[in-house]
């Protein structure tokens, strides 16, 4: 669970990471307009939960306070040739290792959750200025088989799908849970 | 599109029926408890859309204020036997029809994008107090076929499915949803 101290920390982190420029959210958004338009498949970011605790009018505005509440599933969900997707993209900056300490347990175990009921469920990794795709099969597999705190870099490597970048859209992680999960099928494009 | 004043009329609305006891939106949420619970499928309601403009910290929470954004897609998405699930529950107390006032353009565009992606998409209709499972493919059609601004009880009859009531889960739609799309599926329970 994220506490007040790691929520404040998450937000800010997003907040300077957001400066930063084109960085892997910014990928995973453009991805997902492109699908949208392109009829490949639906895929959203989950809004921010907030407990709503005052509403106010001004003018053609619906003002909110509230308190914020911590992520306990992952940021995006969709779904793509009838099949629930549900990911988060994640960034190290550690050349060696994904530190484990970037998934709450919450999370965890809401993979484990989507994972019983076949859904599609992975991690964006973005670890030494390469982007790879991560199954919730194999976090899973890992944590389980490992007392570690991080994933070595290595072992993403060798386990994870690598996304390379191309031209529109410059992230198309589609491409890689066709190849992944629809073995064979057509990626529509 | 949900301008403010229907968005205040909404916001109104919800805090109203709140205070008349078990509604709909309750026995949907018992149920999507007891699918978690009971490992059937992981059905939740997405988090009202609010774009964050401020925080501050006070002890242990983090506050917020921001601005409500008006609903795009419909109010409950999750993973049943692999599938995208997203569905909405009204309410009416016309005995007669279920005006379509009750469903924004934005919504009716989400649910026909759903569709073509082969998700599971539906409205859960209350009326008369009878409760319905209307698939989004009836919806479609019926707006497509029809000048009318709503749909007439009997027709919500013949298309729909009727969900009768029961114990634990009160309200077990997912009963309809898997006899409606995983014809002669076995039912976990």
């Amino acid at each position: 669970m994220l506490y007040p101290g790691n929520l404040k920390k998450e937000f800010n982190k997003n907040i300077n990471y957001a400066n930063r420029g084109m960085n892997l959210e910014a990928l995973v958004n453009e991805a997902n307009k492109y699908y949208e338009i392109n009829e490949i498949a639906i895929i959203y970011k989950k809004p921010t939960p907030v407990t709503i605790t005052k509403v106010t009018y001004e003018k053609n505005k619906v003002l909110t306070k509230g308190q914020l509440q911590s992520k306990s599933s992952l940021d995006y969900v969709g779904v793509y040739k009838g099949k629930y997707l549900d990911f988060d993209a994640k960034s190290t900056r550690s050349k060696t290792a994904f530190p484990l300490s970037n998934i709450s347990n919450h999370q965890i175990r809401h993979i484990k959750n989507i994972l019983k009921h076949n859904g599609l469920t992975f991690l964006i990794i973005e670890i030494n200025n390469e982007i790879y795709l991560f199954k919730g099969e194999s976090l899973m597999e890992f944590i389980e088989a490992n007392e570690r705190k991080s994933i070595p870099y290595e072992y993403l490597k060798n386990k994870g799908e690598k996304i390379d970048l191309k031209y529109n859209p410059t992230l198309d992680y589609l491409k890689i849970v066709n190849k992944l999960y629809f073995k064979g099928e057509r990626y529509e494009k």
